[in-house]
């Protein structure tokens, strides 16, 4: 999950002076020192790349801003507004991230892993579509009803753009990448199975030759976890409703990650440390990553984190 | 699931002339109307009083508008913000309620099902935490994860006050109650059981002798199935998420009602019925009822809705 934020300090003073998020997305000087905060405060065993799962959008023709939401001036709203996405092949147009993932690699202890990610195609193009985050995704879903085969043609697209980066994100240093599903929660499993997890499988299958860790992190997606079984990853993030005492029944072929609810870091100390105990006792004994079910939110104290991740770091299996 | 709103003209209508949304749920005339407006359209065979889940809790003492996202004007933001909560004993302050439902039970056929409702005690005290809706229901979580005692005897204190409402609903013509747990959905399963589950028990409990079904529904709750097994309500309501099929094996004591995407009546019209039918094949041959997964949106072409309609009263069981 996203480590860096408005949760700290150091990265609010970094977030003035950059002025905008966009900015501070695509300044390599930025965006490594945001990378690195978190690693240096809590001492974590791997880093994720500070961007934001839209910035790859833009070199495909897309207007994009952050009012602080994201806003995308010239969403896909008819048919043929498809024509105006032009995928660079190959990739090109996020060069930023290449420097940063290279500085931030550079920057890690050896033992430290870096994570590069990217947005899933149904969750992209419902950003596409709606131009913002919907609570509904009325609009996606009519684009997706109304021009079933177009909409098929979009997800394919953004499949093999994101294969495309993610593959650039490894040349530049990526270890492990995450593809970020946050909207499939939206979605019934017929309509998950076709507009979701089979792009995404699309996506992640592109990319069994790079001998790197995929992991797919579905939002919302309890629901789902059977047909997630054979998607090609290593492994599947959980979000907190899931529950991780019985996921490894449902997905005996992947490692798992998760699964703390962020809304727990709002508690006292002893609370979080108990409810990760918990989290850890349940979990796997091989084959698991802790962590948190999603980002963290702004209003998170420090210590709250610091107390999550010193009791995954000091815990040992009995 | 509520059946009147934007997405009717007739409705758009009362709702201009009215002025303002809250007019219309205190003004019986008006509140009845609309309430009315669906079953002529669509020969339904039930009505759903028009109101909102926040409206009773004016009478406790909370200043509540519509802008038009709900919105409190004096949260819950402190412990000591409790002692503001006069919970009106006997119930009291929704007359305008009772007037409407007397109306609408005496405009309807006598075949026609009257339905009151209520918030769910988690549903209202988050809402009464964070003030309006929230994504994350951060606050919500630190008041109960910091003062756990005291949101326990919030959420009793919202049961009892809901049973209280519902009972005068019945005594006011209601024949069927439904709890709608709108937020239940952000909540892990032990959170659930304890903030959500268990005060919706509390509630539903009350009103095991009037002899009246009663409906939960918990949106986003497809990862609680198990833990609602022993509910107090004869039916339970099922969002897009859930697995129709399977949903009857989980709750075998229970009828169920659901669960079409609202989402897809922005499709084309054959595949909204194909989505109908393709539901009610997968549905329970008794103890069911046909409905949507959750509400409608404004966006909703009329014709999209007399299609599920038409769909479900012309369907025969093979």
């Amino acid at each position: 999950m996203r480590q860096a934020g408005r949760y700290l300090p150091e990265y609010q003073k970094v977030r003035r002076a950059a002025g905008s998020f966009l900015t501070m997305c695509r300044t390599p000087d930025l965006a490594t020192e945001v990378t690195l905060q978190p690693v240096r405060r809590f001492d974590l065993d791997a880093a994720i790349v500070f961007s934001d799962i839209l910035t790859p959008l833009v070199p495909l023709g897309i207007e994009l801003d952050f009012t602080p939401a994201p806003h995308i001036g010239n969403p896909i709203r008819h048919v043929d507004d498809l024509g105006r996405l032009r995928p660079p092949r190959p990739w090109s147009g996020t060069e930023f991230l290449g420097e940063t993932l290279e500085r931030v690699r550079a920057a890690l202890e050896p033992s430290v892993a870096l994570i590069g990610f990217c947005g899933a195609p149904w969750t992209l193009a419902s950003y596409l579509v709606e131009g913002t985050t919907s609570r509904s995704f009325t609009r996606a879903k009519a684009f997706a009803l109304n021009h079933p085969d177009q909409f098929d043609r979009l997800l394919a697209l953004l499949a093999d753009c994101m294969a495309d980066y993610l593959r650039d994100q490894v040349a530049h240093g990526a270890q492990a990448v995450q593809v970020f599903d946050s909207w499939v929660g939206t979605l019934g499993a017929e309509d998950a199975r076709r507009w979701a997890l089979g792009p995404a499988r699309r996506l992640l299958s592109q990319l069994d030759d790079l001998g790197v860790p995929r992991i797919y992190f579905a939002h919302g997606g309890t629901h789902l976890l059977h047909d997630m079984h054979d998607m090609p990853c290593e492994v599947i993030g959980l979000d907190w409703r899931a529950d991780l005492g019985r996921a490894p029944r449902i997905l005996p072929g992947h490692a798992l990650q998760g699964n703390l609810d962020p809304g727990v870091l709002m508690g006292p100390l002893e609370e979080i440390a108990r409810r990760t105990l918990a989290m850890l006792e349940l979990a796997p004994r091989t084959g698991y990553i802790a962590n948190l079910g999603h980002g963290i939110t702004p209003e998170v104290p420090v210590a709250a984190m610091e107390t999550f991740a010193r009791t995954v770091q000091g815990y040992r299996y009995r």
